[in-house]
């Protein structure tokens, strides 16, 4: 990602012909500092509502650079409506779920606490930082939501009835994941998704049942093989493409 | 994996009724000095072999400690006959890959040299532990061994005819990944397989079409969007298994 052509940036300004953009001083620190970009330079603009832009640098300072955006590169389109829900674990392999979940289109990552989790090593504004990175690295055109951490018992309580969440569920012998999901693509009234992976030490037998009992949950087992949280969900993820998605 | 009855290790001693194990120095230090156990206690150990055992400590001294194996808690099961090619990667990206491709059950690592990539980071000895440690925490019964680095050439070249060649092709408009494997699953006489991702910057054109020249390559796509490395890999390898493996 250090060609010249190559660098992309989220900003929170409006992006159309001639806007003017004022860049984050983490943003003008990376692209003047670390990147070394001088005005007259080009990089790539995308907001999540505007799509992408190609946009010159007028000014390049350290702290404060600003940009003028020249040409619409793509329209925004809309992503997937798919939330991740997940357990706090250890920081290594949450930045990891994090930068995974985004490259595979996640839309909003849910920090959700269980019986057996806490919330060591939940940093909202790291997480936050990584999926803005990873978007920018990988074209998306927006940035992953990142939601404040809340207990999984709160989530369920305040679920939108017709969002169904897939619940990989160590402790079921689910069939094939692929056909419990398939099932539902033929029912296209059904737009939302969301999937949940446990903490290390799984759920607890109370809370599994409890998960269970919610009518919109789908439960689906990701094979015999015991799989650490961040790797589950990137499993996950690849079988609801396979089944739902646009593979 | 902290609870007393959890700790597993990956020895290279036979194991059997009664059968002293000597363990590595490294095992030594970790079980005595960091994980406190002491003669009596209980371990299980596995060789790749001779399936998993209880085993009881004898004598537990930081850097030779010594067990006895009691009885067969599993016996051993053929492993799948999966090798993973990949190009290397940023230290956290390997490391990552190799982790997830053990616990999603992959026989052999092979590291290939590519025109876009170099040795930078790859360290053998290192990942061969990485592999070990997650095989003794995913509860697999062998370790998946990691060859010596090669240049990608002289692993096509030396290629066993018999064994398919998954190869993700970024470049290709492939049709779902799925359907292509799937389509394999009906010839029984296939029972090797291997899958194959490229470097952060993909594969150069010509050594795209020397790969797609080969008869046993069988080109995947991995979906619209644009993946790291270790992604495509945890992705490919949820692909192979649903379409040919056990879940």
């Amino acid at each position: 990602m250090t060609s010249k052509s190559k660098i992309r940036l989220c900003v929170t300004a409006p992006l159309g012909a001639d806007k003017r953009v004022v860049l984050s001083s983490e943003d003008s620190h990376y692209l003047v500092n670390v990147m070394r970009r001088k005005a007259g330079d080009e990089v790539v603009l995308f907001n999540g509502r505007d799509g992408e832009w190609r946009a010159k640098i007028l000014e390049a300072h350290k702290k404060k650079t600003i940009l003028s955006a020249q040409e619409q590169l793509r329209p925004q389109r809309a992503g997937l409506d798919l939330w991740l829900l997940f357990a706090p674990l250890k920081r290594a392999s949450v930045d990891s779920m994090v930068q995974k979940a985004t490259e595979l289109g996640i839309s909003e990552l849910l920090p959700v606490l269980t019986e057996y989790s806490d919330s060591r090593g939940i940093k909202i504004t790291r997480l936050a930082a990584i999926a803005k990175e990873t978007a920018e690295q990988c074209h998306r055109l927006m940035v992953p939501k990142v939601r404040p951490i809340q207990t999984l018992q709160e989530v369920l309580e305040d679920w939108p009835d017709e969002r169904r969440l897939v619940f990989c569920d160590e402790a079921g012998k689910g069939d094939n994941p692929l056909a419990v999901l398939k099932k539902f693509g033929a029912n296209k009234k059904i737009k939302s998704w969301a999937l949940l992976v446990g903490p290390e030490g799984g759920f607890s037998p109370d809370e599994r049942l409890h998960i269970l009992s919610k009518p919109y949950v789908v439960p689906v087992s990701l094979g015999p093989r015991l799989l650490l949280a961040d790797t589950a969900a990137i499993a996950a993820l690849t079988v609801w493409h396979l089944a739902l998605g646009d593979w």
